[in-house]
């Protein structure tokens, strides 16, 4: 069941029995949230589209040396096989641990490729124009530990027993042909934690991804979905590891936040609305002939000439337990910044320019972590994710 | 609202009122996942016998040299006022993202206390015996990453936000007085995920403890919670790191792996019964005149003359993402396990000490930290942890 979709349970159909015609949504049950399920086989990949899950781990490999396209294909199927079975609830073909995988709580297993695996698989023209890394930006300090890749595993349920374990059983299938290069995780509000469709907050306490292609509108699937080649029904997926700099954020007050946001804090409307999803106004001046919303504010830099959204933004927080707590930093957190488009230099590419010309935001969060994939259609049973590649 | 207690929300009490006199627990309802609430204030801290939220992010602080007992008692009063808070979904006093407080998900604050803050804020008579480090164990290959501390910030909830935001705030508040010394988090089922009471599974898939003390029991007072001086409705609190290699787990078979833990996989059942809480029968032979039940399993080695059970566990898992995942190695995954007893010497030690001479798991788990706190009795409005020591 999809999230929001028909309730079951008897408490439900008892109600919906004694109370016909009411037309408010039955609540879900609470224990839909371990047995519910995303279907794995369709024209699209699961996990893009998807109402985004609790936890998500992505994991980047590297192929071995010695993997040519027939190995990369054998590989991909059995990674499809794999993803088909565990979103079922049923344990990969050779789990050790079938219990574990008996909790779907809504996985999904969304495969992205590098360059060097297409080029592998089907030649050096088979690789899309934008499938690189990306401009480097003045903002960034990368670190190798979190960029770059030749394949991407992003793995994500509402349940973190049920990630830990489908990983596991994706990596030791993948392991004869490609290994890890890095692997991050990161979490939103637990699934009953907020009504569906909320838009999530950092760890900033901003609500983030008000400006986003969603699902349900006109321009999702043409903002989102390749209609070309191998890639028809597939998109692109940057990763952006961004860390933010909790104690410097500490120190500004309300006020401050909110200009270099351009929204408020307190509940997302722009500084010229009363709601969240108003129109912002730019050229709205307050009283001393400024800007209310600064013309260096995030959503000012953030937005081009066309105000419609490019990109569908789906990311996670992270808020990892630091190695060397002592000394006197107490976080390391930030946000796994996901942007998904049909084009990376259509979508991510002139946004972040922007940003990165000029952004007061920029003063308190920095890129570590960047990576492009592919991420191929979907498939139908008997097929496997990549087919259309080889 | 406790879990498994009255169900709120129009659904059920439409469903209640129309179906008078059903003996069935109403399902509980999606939505309360965020909302549930756990009281701070009672003669023992929150999360001991809370059942166990989802996530747990476990802080060990040092404390700086200049402080004092009237710095330790100032600390914990404000830790109080926060934590307390806190766990009714409001912001921290100095909350610059209140917002991320609103969604309390049986949010519990425990604090612990290392022998250096008993010792600084009532002097060493105040230190009970057993507030040492453990003996060392021939199988221990402790880190000092994860070992030690003199305060211990226990934190968890249903909702991983909520932890990463409640976790920061009592960081802000402890800093002048204490430093973050290691920090470790760890996960279970999401709640919802499972029947509330369900025996969690390890990552080695491992029905893992059901030989423990249970708050409904008649012996679980008097095994967990102290009585002497200013702990009298304390605990203590054993945390180990048990790393698992779960590479060289996935090498054994089914019939090995339930021959080390003298119980199935499948089901958790002792190797001689039927079902889960079945009395294992060590004295019973197979047809070969081999115990059924090895004798250097974990299960036969963890029991002592006396078959009941001496202390809480309440364990959580642990999978990080590794630093340098491209070694081969793919997993950094463990338990975080914890033991609450009322003394450490009668509870832990005795069967720590019989795993450590020989049990059939120790081939597939190290333990890499450990820490003794001891856990203050709760406190009334007006109060503070800790104020029976002043």
């Amino acid at each position: 069941m999809l999230l929001g979709g028909a309730a079951a349970g008897a408490g439900v159909a008892a109600l919906t029995a004694c109370t016909p015609g009411i037309d408010e949504t039955p609540q879900d049950s609470l224990l839909d949230v371990g047995t519910d399920t995303i279907p794995f086989f369709g024209t699209h990949q699961a996990g893009i589209a998807t109402p985004p899950q609790a936890f998500a781990t992505f994991v980047a490999l590297t192929l071995r040396n010695e993997a040519d396209a027939e190995a990369i294909r054998r590989m991909l199927q059995v990674l499809t096989d794999d993803a088909s079975r565990l979103a079922e609830g049923r344990g990969a073909l050779a789990d050790t641990e079938p219990e574990l995988a008996r909790t779907p709580a809504r996985l999904t297993v969304t495969l992205g490729f590098g360059s060097a695996l297409v080029r592998r698989a089907a030649g050096r023209s088979a690789v899309p124009s934008w499938l690189k890394p990306l401009p480097s930006f003045g903002i960034d300090d990368l670190d190798d530990r979190w960029t770059g890749g030749d394949l991407l595993l992003h793995v994500a349920a509402d349940d973190q027993v049920t990630v830990a374990h489908a990983v596991r059983m994706l990596l030791k299938t993948a392991r004869a042909t490609a290994l890890p290069k890095w692997r991050q995780s990161g979490f939103r509000r637990s699934r009953g934690s907020e009504k569906p469709g909320t838009t999530m907050r950092n760890l900033f306490g901003q609500v983030d991804g008000t400006v986003n292609l969603r699902p349900e509108d006109d321009d999702f699937a043409s903002g989102v979905w390749n209609d070309e080649g191998w890639m028809a029904g597939g998109t692109s997926c940057v990763l952006r590891r961004i860390r933010m700099d909790l104690d410097g954020w500490d120190r500004l007050d309300t006020p401050g936040r909110d200009q270099a946001m351009g929204r408020r804090q307190s509940d997302g409307a722009p500084l010229t609305g009363e709601h969240e999803f108003d129109e912002p106004d730019f050229e709205a001046m307050g009283p001393h002939g400024f800007s209310v919303i600064p013309d260096f504010s995030h959503i000012a830099r953030a937005r081009g000439d066309d105000p419609r959204p490019t990109m569908l933004r789906r990311s996670f927080n992270y808020d990892d337990d630091p190695v060397d707590a002592g000394d006197g930093g107490i976080t390391d957190a930030g946000l796994l910044f996901l942007a998904y488009q049909r084009d990376v230099d259509e979508g991510f590419v002139p946004v972040q320019r922007r940003l990165d010309e000029l952004d007061l935001l920029n003063q308190w969060t920095t890129p570590v972590g960047s990576a492009v994939f592919a991420i191929p259609p979907g498939c139908q049973k008997g097929g496997f994710i990549g087919d259309t590649l080889f």
